[in-house]
Parts: structure tokens; C-alpha cells; sequence
């Protein structure tokens, strides 16, 4: 680590100015990759604490190699930056959404890869809005242990247990795919059945069938952390027992990448739920970590 | 949660009285389901700590659902009320059976069904000697990382790690039945071979054949939540490496529960040695909430 | 304990209907304490997790005896109950201030004498506007390591930056009395010197000059935890270094009670600001059900 | 560390033989040392894992030097061995003291000083069973946040809460000395009033006026380590808040050794109740590793 | 436990004298099997803490029982002692190398079996150097996620990311056989396809091939717990995600023990890596201390 | 905290070029502060893991207000940057001090002030060889616990525990002053009475003979966290019962600032032995971070 390295992802380059207004790389050829951290805690019911997710994966980042055996590439060849958090206004969860969905509008604009870290579920709402404008046929694709199709929670409409529900309505019916789900109540379940596409059947099985069907469709991907069973990810804020393994999430993300022309087109994505206070070894922040790493190299990587 | 439900199992409301001398609610064709704690931790020989597992459990219980996706179906149609814990004279285990003996015995003797919380694995031998009085072809089935068999342990009769020994004598010879046993010494072994039902393969084939074998048959059920991989359950008093995961417990539980006529016929079960302080994350106790809420749901559930 | 008790202060008895309807105890002369929880959550700028404050002071009170050895005198005598949590909307600090100020309306109407358990410090607010419309020379006793004072923080008038700011215009200028604070803004010091009696010096001789001010005055008080040293109470969102110990902190509550005629005029009280998931020993969970137990035989006891 | 100290106080040698058979060192004039472990953890009503305490201590006591600054003197002058720990039949108390009984015995017989790491409370009366037996006139001076002078505790009359009365019974009234007590029962008041020396005022106060007391006698002197305040020792089973510093505590044992002639004759001591479980940074074990590291010096230094 | 065992493994007995000058038991026919540990912790990159590896797999594997269920044979059968640690100059890497290979050398030249418990992974090579003057033919066989391949890390010939460069020089190319590795940069990777072999596919899969191609020739077996996913060993300086399960790598031993004539031809063996500090549960050192009392029965028990 | 702050203390902006060759603010007159992290980790002969002493420091310092009350003045008035990391090579102390030094000497030559974070205690080494060449007459000013006055420890020259050896060496006889020094060996106290100034009596004391001491003369002020005791400062390497409060030191870095002429006169600090490890509820850090906050605000502040 260098003296201008200070808590930036995997020891990645920050820059003086306003990262979102810079000159861009793309001239190269590159398409260019953008790690924002986005630390919304605000409407977490159960136990609190994803505000440090961000500065936690980053900070754990650094125990990771740049170079991926398994995809035998390396962090090196993608052009991407850390742009540091977006500023979250204290408490106001609507004006949180607002301030993401103004960052990520400018990511989207410039024709950049967006590379989120939550921070609750809730922030994908932002995000989506903000690809919306530019994918009008934007799909999204959850994995996730629970359905977070509700459309209010105690009363409110904006909440990580009704993250999904917003997302259905900004990008409509059949637009948005859930793997990995093991956690829903009756409306939700019912929902599942009508609207969104619901993927059952072994993880990896499901992926294969939901590239396919997202074949040519400009794709936002949103992992929630506790997709993975609680032994692998103690550090989320609701886990729910009987989930996958982290071997078959990192095998997952290998899926989404393709192999030739096969994986899906990937416009942005985030990671969220990770709870660092419930997680004394810090292998929840590990796993985001090495999520993030291998997505930057399969989908910003130079090809 | 409100302001009547301090500390109870997913909320359930409690009563003022003797929860046990109430009018039952059997008038509408229901069974009644009864939790109850079972804080003993006298003769844990390792880390100590199971005393306060039934707290654990009913507060993180708070973070399920009550609605089980899985089973679709809810915790709101089964009839079953928390009424707290057993009281357990300290140190003194002899007293603390007789005291689960006589409170589980006004259970069944309603014909109620019990779900009992430990504490240390001995508590099954009260509840087993209650069941006994009701059920006399009674058959118990173990799912256990340990055999439990001993028939002293230093020196003492009544331990953690004579239990089955003494439930064995209860219920008589082939009546105990022992899943996912990978710990035992040669005392043990010879027995296992002679006088226990002991299943050896795949953790969800054994459960099958247990359920053929068990049918027509008044069963008690005991989970010692070390039979999970230490991975999945770190919080107990004597993990043991090499066991099933969370999904397959949950997965074995729905396997007892059958479908149609072919599941086993549970009159009473426990979850025991879940203990708190080497469980940072609170994972063990929210899989053990996470079996009783689903073996709730399926045994108890209005159907 | 007992099967009845599961999770209530000291094991005090719940009652089955609505505890703040319920006929008094007052016909035998003895003022009646009210015990309830307000985890709010929803403000904390740095570290979440004081939701589960009243919760863990609950389970960690019973390892306390009844009996206070200073005081010589025991809670037996004190004609108190455990009314539970008050409901939170979640993600909702004016609705949930609204909340609070209905229920402690009703503890205040009743001539009953209010101890709450926090949550986070804003709860104050809602108990003084209670306690205000029966009591109309309220003052504010106030034990804190911060100032509280600032008129909004990050935008939002409602904060636990600002409560006490919310509680100076609810009462006025000189009823708001502050001690042990070691942290403000400039805003702020300017406040403390216009219009709040804010105690320099040692912590038990502002005390002392403390009573002797409120000599005759309806004092509701305050006790952030942080107002003691992170050693003596590390779990906390906002510890600040340099505060007062433990011991100078029950002394002072002794103080508080006098001897004779010379204590204050005790309407309610609250503890707040504990935060368990910091607080691996439970230390400062231990002293806050110290702090109340105390209270409760000093404030509510049979005199 | 070398290859032969595996765990044992200070790197001291352990022996391979029988400890307490061994030819003594009295030929060249120092009085032996004997460093014992009673890891009894049957009785403990709050929080249990006092049994893993001599070891922890043990362990921690490698990061201490051999040589006192304070007391300007090294451990390398005192003739000590580390006999091991001494073996505890699970769950049964009342053989763990005979067997404690017996160990000490053979100390007192050669007449060695004995140092006993804890455990819980109780082991103390194994200790001053065996003192008693060569020193008629005994004397205890008990260091404790508790009276532990109940007669019964949960129906048992052998429990860490009821120690201090069976060690009252064996050396008989006015020959208990108590310190730092601050919680206590009626019942224990009373006694404090009546049969035992209590001392009030503050810690060395006290301490250099039993001193005087206790001039020309023998003393054992017990240390429960929750004398200290939980923010210096929260690794205990029953933390009381408001307790001493442990700067105190370390100055209390100089006055106990005194300057000249006028310490206490010192015959064996115990520190007890450290539960390492509750101690994450194993400053309780440490401070417990301090005083015996101290005692010995002082009490059993070459001079 | 007795007064003889402190901190030894399994309460193996330890001996007065020096444990490598004994006379031998290899009268009776047994191979003769020494532990010792090597708490060397000066290179680790990310988080150190593994110098209490050793102390910390002893203490943990009293929980273990001496018989192994799934061998049906018992610790007793084997002929093993715990010579305890050897010497670490502290910060000297170079010269702790040094005293492994001297202490090494001794258990080799006695015909011994060498079983050692790390600290860093850079151990191996001075128990590779030693071994390998006895062993002129030795096979190096890895079990980790990383390849350790690299020459230099951070200028530093001698590191825990250079460790099987050194073996590799040590044993020359062919004779070094990696299996679990998931983790290596580009010049590593480059000399995985050119001089050592690497075993793709499942785990145990490749270690069935691996002992088939080692037949015949002596195997020093070398285990980076970190071959483990972080679910089942989070303890540990570097851990990366996506390994195998405690299970596989318990069944793996077995698989290298053989069937018959089948199993591999060890000399000695390592289990490194373990990192107390960042294992709240000790679940990893546990399966440390399972893999070394399973290792004992199969490579050192009496058959 | 905003998008360009990522990590740095009390949110600091850092610079993009070269912290240290950029056109310094000195033109207006006012003093440049440096603040520095020195994560080395080399020679900690216990509990490792200062190296993340500096990243936590600063992640837990925006719980910090800018404004200190006691001081009544902001950090806003402070002319500061963070400069990030000192790159340490790994497990090479050596070069790691001489690329201290190196840094250090140009923040010396520019007249600025240094404020750096360990880090372990041997960093000061290289702060004072840098200071040196422009302060010729240096005097050192050392709080700590320990006297690190050993000559070698484990053979090594250059070790935590030899650190103010090195330095006396650098500054001469009569120029170390040691307050707070607590633990020393017999050699460490000799040299105390001969060629140091150790300051007996109370903290406070010391401070303010040590103040007139050295007036008139450059100081370097070097803070090893483990002069206050465990109960406040938890997270360090080796922890030392009966240590000072952190309102004493708090006090004392208030004493040193002076009133009017009398503090002293400043040329560069640190704060050292900060090990998150184990300092689970991050008041270590916290009290650290507040030292450094105080320090600039006095010694750095716009006056």
C-alpha cells in the first residue's frame, strides 16, 4: 500500500477531483468501471450495521490478490476507479435514493460499468432509476434469500423488505429474475408466481437457464449478501439458514461472465447486505470482496 | 412486536396463569402445541454456556418470518402458545429432570404436543420419561454428531454424554433410532451395533428409511444442533467437524414431516445445546429457531 | 425464574391485559413505577444497535440481586411493573416520538412514576411532552457526555444531536440542567452558557449543587450512558473519553435521592444510548439495570 | 519459551514425577512455593467458564516479566514450582473440594505456601479446610464485591454464593475478614454485623487497618477478582459495577506484604472467578496473572 | 485432565527430560510418533496472530475424544509424545528455519514420524530440509488455496508466500504435488503447468490419483488449513473463499491413509496456518486438532 | 464524509500528487501539519496486530467532532493533511525505519509539524533520526508503560522493546524524560536512575515538572497507548494492569499545551501499540484518535 491508497479498493487509485466529471479513459477502447460505496442502514429491521459495509469490503480488499487463478486474468487490465461513497443524508432514506440515483445517472451517462456496495437492499432502487433512463429495457436480475417484493413494511413503501417491489414497478412485469430465494410471505409468494420470473432448482442451474433467457437484454445485477447460507456470510443483517455456498456463488458469477458470446450484458451491479458488526472474521466482507474482484475482471475486464 | 410479547418465540403471546391448567383450545379439532425452555447446563464437560439458549432463541426468532416459503404455509395456523421456562434447581440435575418430567407429563397428558428448548442434552431424558407414561411403544430418534451412550461419565450417571444411554433404557431396545452420529467411543460402538437403530449414509437417505421403519410409531424427536458441521452451528458445547449443513436439517425436517400419510407421528421434540457465547453471529440460534418454527408449522400446523 | 418471567426486568411479573389500564395499586398508598422499553434506533450517526438496548438490560438485571447493599433496602418494596417495549414504527423517529408521548401520557395521568430503558436518546422528547401537560415547571436533569443542543444535525430537526435542543424549547430556557458534558460544538457551548444550567467542576459536587437548585421542582431526568467513561461503558454509539466511572455514577444517583427532605422531586426517568453489540462483556448493559435497579428502590421504594 | 514449559505459570519448569513428593528446597532456607489450578465451575448462577480460568492465566502470564518494577525484585528469586492443575470430577462439588482437601493438605504439611488459581468461589473452602488443619488460629481475609455468606443458595449449601459461610463455620466468627463487599443480601448484612470483620471506608484504608488486626496471625487470603470493577476485570461471572481500580488492587497487595514487619503472615491465598469467556482482550486474566505474579515475589521471595 | 498435562495435546503425556534424547519405544515394534510446535509468525502478510496455533490446538483438542468413530480405532493404540514448542527467535525467520530443521532432524534420524503444528506456513521448510537428508527421494504433497509458489514477496526470499518455492528448490521439480490451490498469480500459475504437479478437479478426486502416483515413495504431507472454505476454518491469516468442507478434508486424510497397501508413506506432516485470534469459536483449530488425532490413528497407531 | 474521503482522519482532504513536495500553505503564516501512518508490525513479541493501528484510528476518528469543548476551539483552525501510509516492507524492521526516516526528514525540513500513528513503539526510532538533524538539542518526552530501555531483546537491536534504547543512543544521556513507566527489568532500571529522567508521583505531577523541564528546548513526544491502563486501552500488545485513566491523559496532553508560554515546544509526535485485535469495542482507537485530535488542535492550532 502507497501513501495515496488510503481505504480504496484493493489499493485502487482515487482521484483529486470529482471523479464523476474527469476526462475518460474510453478513448483506449476500454469501457470504463466505476466502485462507488453507498452505506445506506436506514430501514434495516433486524440487526443493524451495513453503513460500514463499504469501508469494511474495502479494507478486507487488500488481503486479495489482483490476479484471478481461476479466470487467469488479473484486476490489472480492467480500467476502473474508486470513487469513494456517495454522501448518504442521515436518516432520510428518500433523499438517499435521490443523491444515488443523481451519482449513478452520471456513471450511466458516460457509458460506464456501475460496481455498487451497500449499504442496505434499498440502495438498488436508486441505482435502477438511474439505469432506467439510459436501458429502457432494462432487465434486473436478484439473487437473493428473500423475495423483497412487499409493498409496504410497518407502514412505509421504502424499505429493504420492499426493495424489490419498487424495482418491479420502474422496470415492469417479467423484467425481473430471482435465484436463490428461500424466504417469502404470501403476498410475496403470490407476486412470484404473476409477475417476476422466480428461478427454482439448484443455483447454478437456475443461472444457466436465466443467461439464456437474458440473452441480449442490457442486464443490472443485484446480490444480496445472505443469498449464501449464514455459515459463509454470518455478517448480514437478516440471514436465513439453507442457503448456497461460497464456492457456488463465485462458480455463479463465472456463469453470468459466459464463456464466448453467451454471458449476459451486464450494465451495472451492486453487492449489499454486508453487516461487518456480525461478522467477527470478517469472511462476509471477504466473499463481497472477492465477488466485486472477480466481476470487475469478468465484465470491465480488458477483451 | 408489542408491548405484550417480551422475549417470547416469534412473538407469541403469553398467558397470565398457569399455562398449563388453561381450558384448551382441542375444542375446534386443533392440536395444541406448547413451547417450553429447558435451561440446564450442569454437566457440560467442554464449554459451558446452554443455559441461556432458549433466550438466544426466542430473541432471534424475531428475525423469521412467520410465513415459511419453503412449506408455504404459516406459523398463524398453528395453535401453539410459549409458556416459558421450565424453572431448573441449580447444580443439581437429578431435580431438574424431575421438574422437566413433571411439567412435560401435564403436557402430554392433555395430548398436546411439546416443543422443548435446552440447555444440555439431558434434558430429553425428562421429557422422554413424561412421553413414556402416554406413549409406552414409544420410539425416540437422535440426530446427534455424538452417540450419547456412555453408561457413566466421570462418574456420573445423569451427563450430557450418558443421555441416550438412559433414554435407551427407558424405551427399551431397537426403540432408539441415531442419525448423523460421527463421534463415539468403543463402549458405544458395540452398542450401537447391538441394541440402536444407527443409520449410516447420506444424512437424507437415513432420514427416509428412518421414516419407513417408523411408521405406525408414537416418535420423540431430539436434534442436538451439533449434528450441523461447526461451520453452520459454531455455538455448542462439543462441535464436532464433519457434519451436515443447515439446508440439510431443514431439508431432514420436512422429510419427517412426510408427504401425505407418510411422515412420523411426533408427539413431543427438543432442540438442545445451542450455546450463545461461542456463537458471535447468532447463526446456531437462529437455525435452531428456524427447525422449531418449521417443525411447528409441519407438525403442528392446522391441516 | 420462573415460567412467567421470560424476559422482564429482574423478573418482574407482566400482567395479561393492558398494563396501562389496569386498577392501581395506589389504595394501599404506594406510588406505582412504571418499567417500559422504547428501542428506538433510528438516528444513531456512528454506531448502530441500541434497538436491542432494552432487551439485553433486561436479560443481563437478572443477574443482580433484588436486594441493594448500599441502600439497604430491596425492590421488594417497590411497587413496580414491567409494562414491555413500546411499539416502534420502524424507520419512523416522529411517529415513534408520538408513540412514546401517548404511552407515558398515560403513566404520567396516572400519577405513576415512569423509568424507561432507551434506545436511542431522541425517546427523551416524547417523555418529556408527556410529562410536561401534568407537570407545567418540568426541569430536565440531564447526565450526558454530549450537549445534545444543536438545532438540526445532518438536516433533520429530530436527532440524537439535537434532543435536548427539542427538550429546551419544550420546557424553556433555565429548566434544562446539564452534567458530566465533555462534548459540543460552538453552537452549542454558546447555548450552555445563555440558556441552559450547564454544572462545571466534579461530577458529584454538580450534583450536589444540582439538588439544591431543583429543591421543590418536578425533575425528570435523563442518564446517557455515555456520560461514563467508554472503560465503564464501551457499549454506546458515541463513546467519548475522559468520563466519570461507574462508582462516581451510582453515587451520584444516591445523591440525587437525598437524605431526608434534600432529594430531588423524581417524576421519570430514562437510560438510554446502550448498545449492546458493542458491549461484549455486557458491562454497560449491567450498569445500566444497576442504575435503574437503584433508582427504583431510591425513587418508587416504601417510604 | 522452551520446549518443556508447555502452559505452565511464567515458563515456570513443571516436574515430572509426583509434585507433591518431591524432595523439598528447603535446605538452602527459602520456603517453597506451590502455584496450583482448581478449575470448579459447578456453582456459578449467572454466567459459567471460570473453569477455563487457570489455564487463560496461565497463558497471559507469559506476556508479564519476571521482574517487579514496583517491587524492585524478580521472580527469579522465588523458589516455585507450577504443579499442574488439580483434576475436578465433573458436577459434583462436594468431591471436587475433598479432592482439593487432599492436594492442599500435602502443601500445608511441608509447609509451603500455597498459591490456587480459581475457578469458581468455592474451591476456597477446600484450601482453608486443609490450612485449618496446621494452622488452628487461621484467619481469611476475603477480597470480593460479595458477601457470599448465604446459607443456602438455590437449596444447595455447597455454591460460589455460599462460600464465605462455610469458611465462616470452618475457622469460626471473627476470624473473617471482608473487603470491598458491595452486594449482599439481608440475611448477609446482618451476618457482616455480627460474625465477621467487615471493613468499610476505602480499599487500602481498610486494608492497612486489617493488617493491624491481623498482626501475629496466620491468613489465608482469598481474591475474587470481581472486587475489582467490571471496566478492569469483566471477565467474571457476576460483575458488580462500582468496584475498585486495578492500580488499587496491585497497592493493596504490596500493603498486604507490608514494609518491615508489619505485613500479614501469609500461609496461602487463591484468586478466583476469572471466566475467560467474557474477557476478550484477557485484561482479567492478566490483572489475576499480575497478582500472583506479585503475591509470589512478595510473599515468597528469597529475603 | 491431571497434574501432569497442562496444554499437552490430547493430555498426552509429556517427559522430564529432553523429549529427543529418550531411549526409544520402538522395542515393541510400534513406529514412535512426535508433535511439536512451531509458533513462527514474522511473515505473514494480512493478519498475524498464528504464533497461539499451537498453544491454542492443544487446548481445543481435549474436546476431542481419544477413539475416532469413523476409524473405530483410538489415540491409545498410538505411540506418540508432545515434545511441546520449538524455541522461536523472535523476528528472525532465517533462524527460526533453523532450529526446525535441527529439531527435525533429530526426530528423523531417530526413524520417528514428525507431526507439527504451525504457525506460518514457512515452517515446512525446515522440516522439509531435514527430512530430506534421510528421505533423498522425498514427495512434497500441498493441501492449500494458495500456491505459494512465488520467488520473492515483498524482497523477501523467505516468506509464507514463498514457502513451496523453497520446498520445490529443496525436493527439485516433479516432487512437489499441489491439490486445493484456488488462489496463485501469473508466475506461479506458470510454474504449476511446468515443474510441479497440480491436481485439478474435486478434492478428494485428485487426492485418490495423487496417492497413486506417490506410491513407493516417502511423503511429507504439509496442510494449509486455508484449504478449507472460510465457513469451516475463518481462523486463519489469509483465507480465501470457495474451498472445500471440513468433511472432505477429514475424509481426505482418510483417503491418504489408504485401504490395504494403498495409502501414502508419510514421514512427516504439518498443519499450519491456524490463527486464534480470528477464530471466536475455535472451530478452526478444532479441525486442526481433528486432522492431527485422525493423522496419528491412520499414519502412527499400532497396526 | 464525502466521496473524497475515503479513509482519512477526521475526514481530512488528501492531495493527489505527492503529499510531500507539494507548495506548502506556510504564507499565511501559519504552521503545516503532517499526520502519518506507520503500520509496522514486526518485533511485537506478544499479541500482534498494531499494524492496523493506523486505518482504525482513522476510520473511528469520525465519531469525533472537529470541535474540542475542552479546548474550545475546532480542528477547522488547524492547518493539517493526512498523508496516508508509510510503506513498511514486510518483516524487514531495518529498512522499514530507514524509509521512516526518510519521510520524516522532509516534513522536518519543511518545517512542519509530525504527527504520525503506529504502528508498533520501534517506529519512533525513525521519527527521531529524522528530527534530529534539525533539531540538534532534541529532548524526548515518552509516556508508556513500559521503559523499552533493554540494549537487545531475543538478540535483536532493533525491537519494540529496545526502541527508547535506540533513541537515548540518538539523543544522549539526559535528553529521554519517562513518565508513566510502570514495567521494567533490572537492567532497564538502572539506566532509568543514571542516564534518563524518569518522573515518580502522579501522572499530572510528573507532566508539569517535566513541562518547566523543558522549556525553551524542541521536544519530540512519543505516546505508547499502554501508559493508560487495560481497562481503557484494551487494544494494545502488551497490556500492563494499573495504568493512568484516559482523562489523565487526556488532562496531560492539556499540560504539555501549556497556558501562555509554559507548554512546550512541539516539533513532532506519535501514538504507538494501537492493536485493533483486541480492542473489540474500538475505545482504544477511539482514545488514540482523540489524542491526535487534541494535539493538533493544540499544538497545530491557529494561534
Amino acid at each position: 500500500m502507497t501513501e495515496f491508497e488510503l481505504g480504496s479498493f484493493l489499493g485502487c487509485r482515487q482521484h483529486s477531483g470529482n471523479p464523476l466529471h474527469r476526462p475518460r479513459s474510453d478513448a483506449n477502447g476500454f469501457r470504463k468501471a466505476v466502485l462507488l460505496g453507498a452505506p445506506l442502514d436506514a430501514t434495516v429491521s433486524f440487526r443493524p450495521g451495513c453503513r460500514f459495509g463499504p469501508e469494511r469490503i474495502r479494507t478486507i480488499s487488500r488481503s486479495l490478490e489482483e490476479y484471478s487463478f481461476p479466470l487467469r486474468a488479473s484486476l490489472d487490465t480492467v480500467d476502473f476507479e474508486d470513487a469513494g461513497d456517495i454522501e448518504m443524508p442521515l436518516g432520510n432514506p428518500a433523499k438517499s435514493l435521490d443523491e444515488i440515483e443523481r451519482v449513478c445517472t452520471e456513471v450511466f451517462r458516460d457509458g460506464r460499468l456501475l460496481f455498487m456496495l451497500g449499504g442496505e437492499h434499498l440502495v438498488t432502487v436508486g441505482a435502477v432509476r438511474a439505469a432506467k433512463k439510459f436501458y429502457p429495457n432494462l432487465h434486473v436480475l436478484q439473487l437473493d434469500a428473500h423475495a423483497d417484493l412487499r409493498d409496504e413494511f410497518f407502514g412505509e413503501k421504502l424499505s429493504h423488505a420492499t426493495v424489490m417491489r419498487r424495482v418491479l414497478e420502474e422496470v415492469g412485469p417479467g423484467r425481473l429474475h430471482q435465484i436463490g430465494v428461500r424466504s417469502a410471505v404470501a403476498e410475496e409468494a403470490a407476486l412470484m408466481t404473476i409477475e417476476t420470473n422466480y428461478y427454482q432448482g439448484s443455483f447454478l442451474d437456475a443461472l444457466r437457464i436465466a443467461v439464456r433467457n437474458l440473452e441480449g437484454k442490457p442486464v443490472y445485477l443485484t446480490v444480496d449478501i445472505d443469498v449464501v447460507d449464514p455459515a459463509y456470510a454470518p455478517g448480514t443483517g437478516s440471514p436465513e439458514p439453507g442457503g448456497i455456498t461460497s464456492a457456488e456463488l463465485l462458480e455463479g458469477i463465472r456463469v453470468l461472465g459466459g464463456t464466448g458470446q453467451s454471458g449476459i450484458n451486464l450494465v451495472g451491479m451492486d453487492v449489499v447486505e454486508v453487516s461487518p458488526a456480525q461478522d467477527p472474521s470478517d469472511i462476509t466482507s471477504l466473499l463481497a470482496a472477492r465477488v466485486v474482484r472477480d466481476s470487475l475482471i469478468i465484465f470491465a475486464g480488458g477483451k
